[in-house]
């Protein structure tokens, strides 16, 4: 852990679902940092012995959980919360898993499947046979602040206070401001990752237990309408050195874009390094990309993703 | 120049959309090499001395020429036509500019601009002020071969058999793989780029006449449905080395989610740096990233829209 941490929250003061009634854990002023810990995206269904047949019995309401909440003095509506991530502690297990009914190709891959990763906390690359060494950078999925609507909302959809992101460039470094909506803004967060691809695409990355050290502070009178972050260096490095294998979906709508380029990647993955298919399209989660390469060209957009090499050659 | 080629392919052969009926300009073997010289997207409509005027004016039936097409022998429909990008030599003269009716955030900026790059050959980044340094990295916007339904097709749209699909890694050292749906492939290629970010968010880049030298080889049987591409090395070494600053649109649509992080971005660089909200726009269309960071979370999508610090900082 590189960074000392005024406050702990430990693991126990986890909640499901986003609500402004939950009570604080804890009270800090600006410029304090915490020590959050957290645990895996199943709120600990899962274990090290799981099996995908205990990935289909996972209780809904109780994945996704984060840590908190924690009330900023002095937060006000209005206020932007910056949030500087310190550093992240990897616990060295994760999972992947295949969820039925979850995911950009559900309809494709309707079967439960899970996939344990034993990585090295130093972050070596982690094996997936056959053959793939995947690059390691943790970042925190789900981080935001309690929605001004009362009431209990779902962790599951990321909304304009943050909450599951899963933006795989808030790691360590990242300066993330987040709109405040409620006094004492109600900060959380969880669902931290080992390693994910931008789009997340079979719904899971390498969900693992990792505890993060944050430090907090307020931009009074922000205005801000949508999460935004500054990175402070290269965001591919770990992916980039030997290029990438692209595929494309072109056509009238993002989705379906994103639909056809992932598949006919998968499609590669499996033909080319004797990949199963579901093996290969989750995989994909943890490392590829999704870009929009051009969105402008009426009436058809080129979606494309970018599978690093370096994991397989 | 850094490679030599077998053949070259003056710039009067241009032609306006896709049309299988088109007669070749040239017939080569596979394995052979061209050199292609283009002009730029309006097909010398504007000049240095161009303004927003002669924007406003364009003959829109002559935009977004491409030199060609090539019949290389043996191609057939199911095969692969593999081009291979060999060398691109950039002539240093270039515009952005923003069309009006054209672009994501047409609603927004209605009005015709025209910006004028003289940039260095060599690469070096390119001004735009106030302290503005774009990194460049010259590449094919539009590339492709002709379809097989018959009749003259619009250039603008890029479909299954590639064409304008402005993907910016399109660029030295790619091989890319296109899907043939007629005899001899009717290869052609134009709308050089000598920058642009992914997305190319205004509709245009920094569009600007380079000559490129293409290797061609066939892939027999490949059965492709979209295009593909091999790209050798990092993709974002020119934009990374001092980190994003990165913009969300969160919400159930991903055009939607891209035009929030758009306009949010062009907000930020005005507000902090002096520009101009229109002339942000068109800075964001050759250097700033459209990426899907999240595509799972139902019902809302996460895109992120990252501009390279490097440019302002």
């Amino acid at each position: 852990m590189g960074a000392l941490a005024g406050h702990t929250i430990h693991k126990d003061h986890i909640h499901h679902g986003w609500n402004n009634a939950f009570q604080p854990c804890l009270q800090i002023a600006p410029g304090e940092t915490i020590e959050f810990q957290t645990v895996d995206a199943s709120s600990g269904q899962l274990t090290r012995e799981s099996t995908a047949a205990d990935l289909e019995r996972l209780d809904l309401a109780r994945v996704n959980p984060v840590t908190g909440p924690v009330h900023i003095d002095g937060a006000e509506p209005g206020d932007a919360l910056k949030v500087t991530v310190l550093s992240l502690r990897p616990s060295g297990w994760g999972w992947t898993g295949n969820i039925p009914g979850f995911g950009l190709l559900t309809d494709q891959f309707p079967h439960a499947r899970l996939h344990h990763w034993n990585y090295d906390p130093g972050l070596a690359p982690a094996m997936y046979g056959p053959g793939g060494r995947v690059p390691l950078r943790p970042f925190t999925g789900t981080i935001g602040v309690a929605p001004a609507a009362p009431g209990l909302h779902s962790i599951i959809p990321p909304r304009n206070v943050g909450g599951n992101m899963d933006a795989r460039d808030i790691a360590a470094g990242t300066e993330l401001y987040l709109p405040i909506e409620v006094p004492g803004a109600l900060f959380s967060v969880g669902d931290t990752h080992a390693a994910q691809g931008d789009g997340e695409v079979c719904g899971t990355a390498i969900e693992s237990p990792i505890d993060v050290v944050l430090q907090f502070e307020l931009v009074k009178g922000a205005r801000l309408r949508m999460p935004r972050y500054v990175v402070p260096g290269p965001v591919t490095n770990h992916f980039d050195r030997k290029g990438y294998e692209v595929t494309t979906g072109i056509g009238p709508d993002l989705m379906q874009g994103a639909r056809v380029a992932v598949s006919e990647m998968v499609e590669l993955l499996a033909s080319r390094y004797g990949y199963d298919p579901l093996d290969a399209y989750m995989l994909c989660s943890v490392c590829a990309d999704l870009r929009i390469s051009s969105i402008v060209d009426v009436p058809n957009w080129v979606v494309s993703y970018y599978f690093p090499r370096v994991v397989l050659e």
